[in-house]
């Protein structure tokens, strides 16, 4: 299991500074929505700029327009970029496609998504499909047993990955469940007095 | 019924500069999702000062962390901000919120989302309903039609926007049913030849 870790809502200095210190420490390292919309392309080069040995996701949330969207992402040379479920098919057709000749990898944000739509859209193989809980919703769900029902019920998705609100504990269910690719935390990390000392604990949680 | 012009795909100087020779012309300028994800907030307060007689619509089809992003968008001075349909309710709770607070106007984008969901987040009374047709989606509707049955279904609504490849015709035949209030025009008027004529173009069809 891969950690991801998101950086939202900083300055795109603190966020440059924060991406030096995670690279190579974690896995992969997220260019939250909130630094895309603060900063665009240029703060896309300087995230990627800033880190040698992890991987980048910038998390685009393309709903609509999305060769265009992908495109820019992967000309800011991000390894993994995010889609929304909710979009249209076509949309997310034309991303698959456009990561595929990429040479990166799509992630599928099902956040708020129902099974149906899920199903009409579980058929790209080497899509990352994303289980995600809104920040915004103030219910909380049991992610291991929503990782069972996801792949019980969706059997072709070969690649998982969960996000929304993950603490330690359920990193560690999650990483001795072994059905999880990507598990992603954000503020757990990021907020944390030390940063490193707590990606760190992370990882060693996911070993 | 209220024109909005929507600038997407061109460099910030482009943008700024068809913004100012919009600007009085037409009652609303958007600055459309490519432009938010290419140029940041900065791009955002470039805009804004281009544009002095019109509104501006920033379409940041915010789907998660709604305070966040909306507050963002009504810093940079923007009079509408979009968020997805397909957002939890919680997030549209928070924007409308938001949103009313800033004295702006949320318009909510509806691609793609089902019946059963738009009845459920029907009830914002200030908000725009935003009818949108992907561009990414090869198929067309008769967008009379989906107005009709929009307003029969939901009655409550009292603010309704069309987008999605509308072209002089369409406007006209939206102006003449009298239940639209905002007609979204992007490439029809961007990509001609002389923009001004052709904006004054669609804004006679509309009167």
């Amino acid at each position: 299991m891969q950690l991801q870790v998101a950086i939202d809502r900083v300055s795109l200095e603190k966020a440059v500074s924060l991406a030096k210190q995670l690279d190579g420490v974690v896995p992969i390292i997220e260019m939250g929505t909130s630094l895309v919309k603060d900063y665009g392309f240029d703060g896309m080069v300087a995230m990627r700029k800033a880190i040698n040995h992890s991987k980048l996701l910038i998390d685009l949330k393309t709903i609509d327009e999305g060769q265009y969207e992908f495109e820019q992402g992967f000309k800011a040379q991000a390894d993994l970029l995010t889609v929304m479920g909710a979009s249209s098919k076509a949309t997310l057709d034309t991303t698959y496609e456009t990561a595929e000749n990429a040479s990166g990898t799509m992630m599928i944000d099902l956040l708020e998504i129902d099974d149906a739509k899920i199903k009409l859209i579980s058929n790209y193989p080497n899509a990352v499909y994303l289980l995600h809980h809104s920040v915004d919703r103030a219910d909380h769900i049991d992610v291991e047993q929503a990782v069972t029902d996801f792949t019980n019920q969706l059997p072709q998705v070969k690649h998982v990955a969960v996000a929304g609100g993950l603490d330690l504990q359920a990193v560690k269910q999650l990483a001795k469940q072994g059905k999880t690719e990507i598990v992603i935390v954000g503020s757990k990390i990021i907020k944390s007095p030390d940063i490193i000392k707590s990606a760190k604990e992370f990882m060693e949680a996911i070993q």
